[in-house]
């Protein structure tokens, strides 16, 4: 049979991840090497290799560099979320965005930005606070430190004319990126930029970038009642 | 040099990074094949293979089988977050956990759940409530929906013993998930099994799996004050 069947990866994928369910390979056990996967099923190796991406990306097999690939023994819930630049994400919803500069001023780090940035070295960052407007409501309050250091050009763009969002992710490209959601009620500033009452459940994303272990920017995204952000596998 | 250097695959997608970043290759531009670039830098084509793999899991690019790669000319920025068992979860911050089980009982599904299974067929699903803890104190509130044609071995497994989530994450592989976030207003069931006042914020995680284009469960995890859910590249 080698070589003659045309397994599709897909169709490799969906017969490992039968086996697993089955409990052929059970939790925590190692997988056979991906040749002999491909021997056994007569498929290319390049096949399994396929089929075990994606069977990695969703969380039921670890693969390590030397050490072959095992079952998770304890599978995990994995998706990929994108978060776009905001104006686009209110375009693409066929409304009209709009950007309001709130305050833009280099200032002393208080002690909430250097945890997030992980640093301890006390100093100045730009400390921008700006409102996203979606068919002219209220969409996403930012309050964002960006490191003059990392990236001192910020200095001369012109934030009251576009969003530090979209200068950023088009000219600072981060090697690492840390993301958090959470829950909090409205108020002061919050309430006050997204007009909603206080006591009013709005979700925040974090997010925090570095380049190699210096830090760019963090910025808290407050979004107005009713946001969603979806992700898929 | 070509052959002599030994570049890793970081340093050549440090490299690509840097040509992006200089608008050698712009937002949109196609990028020259894996082979050139690999010839051009005096590497193997697999090692471009491999930074290519991590510029796209980060979205500065898209692969596309045929097109080859270009620059986004949106970046995005992409995150990965895994969502363990809830058990795990607790466990893993070094807490103690134990699962309350409220009430489970096949009934007909509500529009809301048909909507969120894409499903315009009315029909009967078990329908399972329970809380989650952490040292005795509410962490997570579970209102959960399960398609009992394909998943007919619930019926008989015992949810008051050990947890639905356990079950289906550890027996029930899925093909495709979705899986939304927002903030709500405690208020009734919600408040009540979280024991929390009225109107305090919330996380709340939706998810929905389907094997194929067949549902499997639908659940929504309202999560105790503070709790913060994090990704990372």
């Amino acid at each position: 049979m080698t070589g003659q069947t045309r397994l599709s990866w897909t169709d490799v994928r969906d017969e490992i991840q039968a086996r697993i369910l089955d409990r052929t390979y059970a939790p925590g056990d190692k997988l056979p090497r991906d040749n002999d996967l491909a021997l056994g099923l007569g498929c290319a190796r390049t096949t399994v290799h396929r089929a075990m991406q994606d069977l990695a990306r969703i969380g039921l097999v670890e693969r390590k560099r030397k050490g072959g690939t095992h079952v998770r023994a304890d599978p995990v819930t994995r998706a990929t979320f994108d978060i776009p630049i905001t104006r686009r994400e209110v375009e693409q919803r066929g409304s009209t965005y709009d950007y309001r500069l709130i305050s833009s001023a280099v200032e002393p780090m208080p002690e909430s930005v250097l945890l997030r940035f992980g640093s301890s070295e006390p100093g100045e960052a730009l400390h921008v606070k700006a409102v996203h407007l979606s068919d002219s409501k209220p969409y996403i309050f930012e309050d964002r430190w960006i490191d003059i250091t990392t990236t001192p050009d910020i200095l001369q763009v012109d934030l009251a004319g576009s969003s530090a969002n979209e200068w950023l992710v088009r000219n600072k490209p981060y090697s690492k990126l840390d993301v958090r959601f959470f829950a909090v009620n409205a108020k002061g500033e919050n309430a006050e930029h997204l007009s909603v009452a206080a006591g009013e459940a709005l979700l925040v994303i974090e997010r925090t970038t570095w380049i190699g272990s210096a830090p760019i920017t963090t910025v808290r995204s407050v979004t107005a009642p009713g946001y969603q952000l979806s992700a898929q596998n």
